[in-house]
């Protein structure tokens, strides 16, 4: 079902790239034109089949039909003016970012027919190299209007992340940001503190569960920085909430409290099993 | 090659169960015998071919040449002075429990010929019906003597792990428990807390990040109540370093100090990958 004439995906990395290839797979687009800041990610990308064509150049948006924004946010909010000059008055935009308050607030002043999204699929590896065009099956795609969001934007947004599998919720950018800074930016935090609070003659005695309560760790460190930055005041909160949870842990040790720390720990194991099925 | 006529375990949940099933295919033995508290366990192993045969009784252990501990610490340390008078003068007694500075300080005074040990495998998932034989496979094993456990009875010891394909190192009870705290103790804990921190509501947006940091999260409250409880002054250090790192990224986020967040966030990184080889 084709939806769109050109669809124009600036930053073809892991998702921008996964996006582009699911786009193509599913014939939504008679053209799907990727950017990159280098030219082997296109190449790349058009090599694999992800893209029809790629550039280095934001000026190919010229007359896409949907722009995707899909760079790191910061990126993202440096080339939305110039951006908005060289698209149609009738492009539909769309971003992709971690993040929605701030980039949201910059982007619908920015472009008439704008929709906010963020697909919460991902993973630590970064890159075309990691693309793979089932990323978001399954998955949820949260999507953030605001009063000025046109409801036919929305509808034609949540049409596009449905054909490509996903489950569509929608919110306010706010909302977004609160939840996201605990259900995501709070377990990359912890991952970042646990590896760096072990001792490094220590770390070689790690297991699997070392392992994998860290494999985020492994994630690109100015994309989560920037993400943590332009999330602060709700990722100090979640992080608050964690402190508050260790302490209650070593208390309970600290005073040999077996009744309180066994029943800490299996609130943990019945909540994961209940609310994330596992 | 035959180390052993007969080997009994006590306690065939998974690691029992599969470091008897390691030893039958590896024919390290000529009889392997199970002991559990449920009658279906131990069928459950002899149907799988994990032992030779099973019972409820801890009175099989009579005539074993090695005696393998496998339960809880707690039960390990209930059972001791009854298996004592049960086993003969000259056999061989191995604990796998994963703290070691207490239940090696019983032992010790329990078995005339005791070393204590623990293979750094496992699941979250418990039971003999998740056991695996080679769960231990190119995985460490510590053997943790002490200056009353005999050089014979080490080498012994170091030669049935060595055999089941585990990489071994010795050490004190005291440094196995401080390692063990940050190294294992402190993710488990970490991994509680987070899914603790997360209001209800917003488990569910919950993606693949959330689900590998609180993987083992879901592992047995009891089992590892026990742990924290005997290993609890380590543990609480190991916990203070990481409310310090967690301080560190809270405070760099509220300065907005990208810099330092950077640079946090790289040392995570690249820790992760020079030390667990990831």
């Amino acid at each position: 079902m084709k939806l769109f004439d050109k669809v124009v995906v600036i930053g073809a990395g892991l998702i921008g790239g996964s996006l582009a290839w699911a786009i193509k797979n599913r014939e939504l687009s008679s053209e799907v034109i990727g950017v990159t800041q280098h030219k082997e990610s296109w190449q790349w990308a058009k090599k694999i089949g992800a893209i029809d064509n790629g550039s280095c150049k934001i000026s190919v948006a010229k007359d896409a039909q949907l722009l995707i924004l899909a760079t790191p946010i910061s990126t993202i909010i440096k080339l939305a003016s110039r951006l908005s000059e060289i698209i149609d008055k009738g492009c539909l935009v769309m971003d992709v970012g971690s993040t929605k308050r701030e980039v949201v607030s910059v982007l619908e002043k920015t472009f008439t027919n704008y929709v906010g999204s963020h697909p919460l699929a991902g993973s630590e590896k970064r890159g075309i190299f990691n693309a793979n065009p089932d990323l978001f099956k399954g998955s949820i795609c949260i999507l953030t209007p605001t009063k000025n969001t046109r409801q036919e934007n929305i509808k034609r947004i949540q049409k596009l992340w449905s054909l490509l599998g996903t489950r569509v919720v929608v919110m306010s950018p706010e909302l977004h940001d609160k939840i996201l800074s605990f259900s995501s930016h709070l377990p990359h935090i912890v991952a970042f503190a646990l590896i760096n609070a072990i001792p490094t003659d220590y770390l070689r005695f790690g297991s699997t569960g070392l392992r994998d309560t860290t494999r985020i760790a492994g994630s690109n460190s100015y994309l989560w920085a920037d993400i943590f930055l332009s999330n602060s005041k709700n990722i100090i909160n979640s992080i608050q909430s964690l402190q508050h949870n260790l302490l209650q842990i070593k208390s309970a040790i600290q005073r040999v409290d077996r009744k309180t720390l066994i029943k800490i720990l299996r609130r943990a194991k019945q909540r994961r099993q209940r609310y994330l099925g596992l």
